[in-house]
């Protein structure tokens, strides 16, 4: 499939990043020294979109529900980490070449073998192929390996298809299986790398000056959430359901990042938690209000199917028939569907993908990504998962800490049932410092194994205990420190471990989706030479609303220049001034590059009668009108309460001096 | 100096302390297990005060001077930060006890030990020890240690004196010689500790899975600005002079932090690298706009003279007698001052700080601090430095790009020096990769160098050029390879590298600053008990701006309620509601503590009606008017055209129904 702009052209890849770079929306970092491969800098337009973006981002979410945003440090201790699962399972597969010493990604070296033999097929069968569009650099060494035009066997095209399509999820070994089987080399030496190993993507360091406190930086900003989930809930005053919101850096060290601003070793992430009562089917109470929103789905059945196509249905049909998990699932589903589009994702470049039973954690009852369309293929922008209770669990078993809700009953309840009594005074003592440890994993006890620990208690006079991290992991607690008994009990609260919906944004990968997305070229059709790049940024989100543009560098024009300056900020507008001595039409196009919605040109007119033309960068159509009256279009086209069609209805439309005209100059519209 | 509240009352850190942390301002990272030292979280009132407050600087100074921002990685290459100094120099000095293996900052043991023998000598000379406010757990330590009463010398008193004015500027073979003189032991173990080592400050990681790119998360977020000055000047279309901007976290690893929220090991800096001709006095085109601003200056020789006292004088006549080095530094000295009064810094707790001779690093040629006045003494908050060409210089040294500015001249100049000239044909295949190292350094080479050079490569056919990096640092160039001569060239370009004069802000600092600033109690004059705790934050940075308060949870007042909400939010006014089942008074009690500036209540009458009262967090008045008028008060307070003067002589008081005459029971005030 190849990719298009916002109006449908063939996209070119090469020309949008020359451009993008050019102005230093995003530029490689540190790269006076060469560049480190992952890391990007963003420059002043990439620093504005991104500041819009999180603050549509807050407004929608955090101000719109009331979520409780905190802000945690990036430097984890190591315990936290392991207790999450991240130190011994957020590894990716690498392999070694033993000739020049390349470290590979064992998942992309199998994909991208697989690909290029594919391809050498379709060759030799005569097939025309259309180029996937690809990262300049993986073309290269593509060329410069063996793709020869080899046909296959019918059989062996389906089986590598097959495993091109599950590329997620092997595992290590069945990766180093799938080298071994298709004997694959790597293209750049024309050898066998060595088996994959686990390589863990989180960076370590040392926390203060003893190095006996390992640290990461944190993968996710999740962790910071649930650590303060108790706190938080006593700052809610107790109330369920809530959320709690983080926007932050997380960072991942990725083996050999490539797909540019798509895959970094830093990035911005903005994550939701949101506690919902596990009983009563995770209903939501503001479901009603995005029900009729319509997705297109790409179910886990279709996929099993080996298919890729998409329904779209109403959320609310979709949680009925159980496509969907739950209502709390499905309300951040549409929701994150309404975000996405009033910052300017295009509507048909989006889907929402479930996630296979073996590509979600086994705690996980349902995930969904939300998955938008780029040159690169389908891009993983957000993820939407109920983790059940699984987060809170964990922590609370680790620690101790009570990570639950206390629920009032308004009917008492008698419950019987096996309880445990601890000796404090001699218990603490007894274990010393483990002793948090081993009361966490006697309190975890279910009631079959209480049941039958109080049997042996009884026979023995001791029991043995499971305690993972205290001495060999088995503990035994005699009975002068323990009791276990069945009792009856009157409960005036229920106790729950709430589950957990978690959105989960890549804020740079949306970013870069927007790119793609808002692209198109101007005045290509004639010649390509010509093309000038616009990016179509809806007001809300674009870096900077309004361009001041004098006619020219006369010294007339500065006060009028200042004063429209200081009408717009006060309007709360941002806006830029571009007085140097280029061409108008050359200040429109570089501005159309950079996004900008709208600009004011001041001329001699205005001077003399404070009128001012006012053009759209979509259509490079102009009004003409009175300060009020501009200001006021201005104010309305950036709030969204109007579009440019309702202005030229409302206000003479301009035609002369018109920028474009200048722009036909192919001079001048260079830069 | 015993510290105050904002009304002057003295402050008890104990009870503003455990305030913050009950309504979540900040608390412990990672609490549940135990905490990391120097790590904290910010709950929702104190991610709400940040995000204003960077949302006022950006206004302040990003948007009000088109600064252009960056964001760039906390990820940086081991290379970067060994051209920059801080590989090398960016260390304290730690000491270990031999006896309990504590590793203690060397300057804060000299610190705590001499003042310790202090404190026992003024109370060996009866004198009332006023005791400093400090943390409760280093008072704790002191305690334990041998504080006792033994009258001292009175030479001796004079030199710790001395010394501890001086405490800042020792090197670690200074302190380690005053801990031999002093005969200073640990407090806590009775025992001497060992000379002091450079602890490097950074986090210490590696990039990439390979382990031979090490790299560090940066200390300050300076580096990334001054790599992309090139492509910065370039997006400026070549005008200066010009500013860049970053807001972004930093990480120091301190070795043992103490001072809570003061001394972090990760922390937000908002930083400005601006960009001035060094030519010409470094004059700044805005400096009439401030120059009547008026600063308190504690400039270097009073310090010199071992004094403390300042003056208030306008910058305009500090840059005028000399005493701030230029109008450029002047002028950013006058911004950050009306800044930190902006958002709500207490003006008789604020000072600028000029640093010392050897305070300053060797390159800077002038350095300011502000410095706020709190509890824990006078803190650093914004650093203003003149830190001439330095940085630039390093960078173009080390990588050969061109940090430069190249100015067109009206009038070309004639030049005749010693100009280099390579044969670059040969000269690349002769060095290979160390090619680009040696020629930055002969293009670096001064004029007398050159002209020395050019004698002995006429001598000896050859020249030696020291080359940091490059084999043994010595390189040899034969005369098949350089052309060094006499020549005269016209100039039509001037070419300079530019000075930087770097305003940098610690914003977690400046936040924990207003909090002292603005805290105060009401109602302590009778009994302690029933003081209540208010931050009066100026309504631009206060967490939330209005609180809803229903009268009751009556359902009708339900309706009202969100009606009010959404009308605010249209104004862009942040709100929240409190429609718990807590009293009024009590509900705004915890809003007084949270800094909410005003209150809406909705009771019956609203409901009949439309009326609503509004009340003023400071005075606890309220006026009550129709929903119109009360919306245009809050509006016109919170953008802060209005106080709230101005608005009881507006709408009438309201007197019924106080909500603070329920606050006087005592039982319902606690929370």
């Amino acid at each position: 499939m190849t990719s298009t702009t916002l109006k449908g052209q063939p996209l070119d890849r090469a020309v949008l990043d020359s451009m993008l770079r050019r102005r230093m929306f995003y530029t490689p970092s540190f790269e006076i020294y060469g560049g480190t491969a992952g890391l990007y800098d963003y420059g002043p337009p990439g620093c504005a979109l991104q500041a819009n973006v999180i603050d549509a981002w807050r407004k929608h979410f955090v101000l719109e529900e009331d979520m409780l945003e905190v802000d945690c440090p990036a430097l984890t201790p190591m315990e936290v980490l392991k207790t999450s699962g991240h130190v011994d399972k957020f590894a990716d597969w690498m392999c070694k070449d033993p000739k020049n010493g390349d470290i590979i990604r064992a998942d992309h070296f199998v994909e991208e073998v697989l690909e290029a033999r594919l391809k050498g097929d379709k060759e030799a069968r005569g097939v025309k192929v259309v180029e996937k569009e690809e990262d300049p650099k993986k073309k290269k060494k593509k060329v410069k390996g063996a793709t020869e035009a080899v046909k296959l066997n019918d059989a062996i095209v389906q089986e590598y298809e097959e495993v091109l399509a599950k590329i997620d999820n092997y595992n290590g070994e069945e990766l180093g299986q799938l080298i071994k089987k298709y004997e694959l080399k790597n293209l750049a030496t024309g050898v066998e790398p060595s088996p994959p190993v686990a390589f863990n993507l989180m960076f370590q360091t040392a926390i203060g000056p003893s190095s006996n406190a390992p640290g990461f930086l944190r993968p996710e900003t999740a962790q910071g959430q649930f650590l303060n989930f108790a706190k938080l809930l006593d700052y809610n005053q107790q109330q369920m359901p809530f959320a709690s919101a983080s926007i932050g850096k997380s960072f991942r060290n990725e083996i050999s990042p490539r797909a540019g601003l798509l895959r970094v070793r830093e990035f911005l992430m903005a994550e939701i938690e949101h506690y919902v009562d596990p009983h009563g089917g995770k209903k939501h109470d503001r479901f009603h209000e995005v029900k009729d929103v319509e997705l297109i789905l790409l179910n886990r059945h279709t996929q099993l199917a080996g298919q890729t196509h998409v329904k779209k249905v109403p959320i609310g049909q979709a949680v009925a028939e159980g496509t969907v998990d739950n209502e709390t699932l499905g309300y951040f589903l549409a929701r994150i569907h309404l975000f996405l589009k009033k910052i300017g994702v295009d509507q048909t470049k989006i889907r929402f993908r479930q996630h296979m039973a073996n590509e979600m954690a086994h705690y996980a009852t349902d995930c969904w990504d939300a998955e938008l369309l780029t040159s690169y293929g389908w891009i993983e922008c957000v993820g939407c998962a109920d983790r059940s209770a699984y987060d809170l669990t964990v922590h609370a078993k680790k620690t101790g800490a009570p990570l639950v809700v206390r629920e009032r009953l308004d009917t008492p309840i008698s419950i019987t049932e096996w309880q445990i009594e601890l000796d404090k005074k001699k218990f603490g003592p007894h274990f010393k410092k483990d002793g948090k440890t081993v009361e966490a994993a006697i309190e975890a006890l279910s009631q079959e194994q209480r049941e039958t620990l109080a049997a042996s208690l009884a026979v023995d006079g001791k029991i043995t205990v499971d305690v993972e991290g205290v001495g060999n992991g088995k503990v035994e607690v005699s009975k002068d420190l323990i009791i276990i008994e069945k009792r009856t009990r009157t409960e005036n609260t229920r106790e729950f471990t709430p589950n957990v919906v978690e959105p989960s944004f890549g804020i740079g990968r949306i970013l870069y989706c927007l790119y793609e997305h808002n692209y198109w070229t101007r005045g290509s059709e004639g010649d390509k030479d010509e093309a000038r790049g616009v990016l179509s940024f809806p007001p809300t989100v674009a870096p900077t609303k309004v361009l001041l543009v004098p006619l020219s560098t006369h010294e007339s024009f500065k006060p009028l220049v200042k004063y429209m300056s200081l009408k717009l900020r006060s309007l709360g507008v941002s806006s830029r001034v571009d007085d140097s001595s280029a061409s108008i039409g050359k200040r429109y196009s570089r501005n159309d590059e950079l996004g900008t919605p709208l600009g004011i040109t001041i001329d001699f007119q205005s001077v003399q009668d404070k009128t001012f033309t006012l053009r759209d960068r979509d259509s490079t159509r102009q009004v003409r009108a009175d300060e009020e009256k501009i200001l006021a279009a201005i104010k309305s086209l950036v709030e969204g309460t109007k579009v440019w069609a309702d202005i030229e209805k409302e206000l003479p439309v301009f035609t002369g001096q018109d920028p474009d005209v200048v722009t036909l100059n192919p001079k001048s519209a260079a830069n």
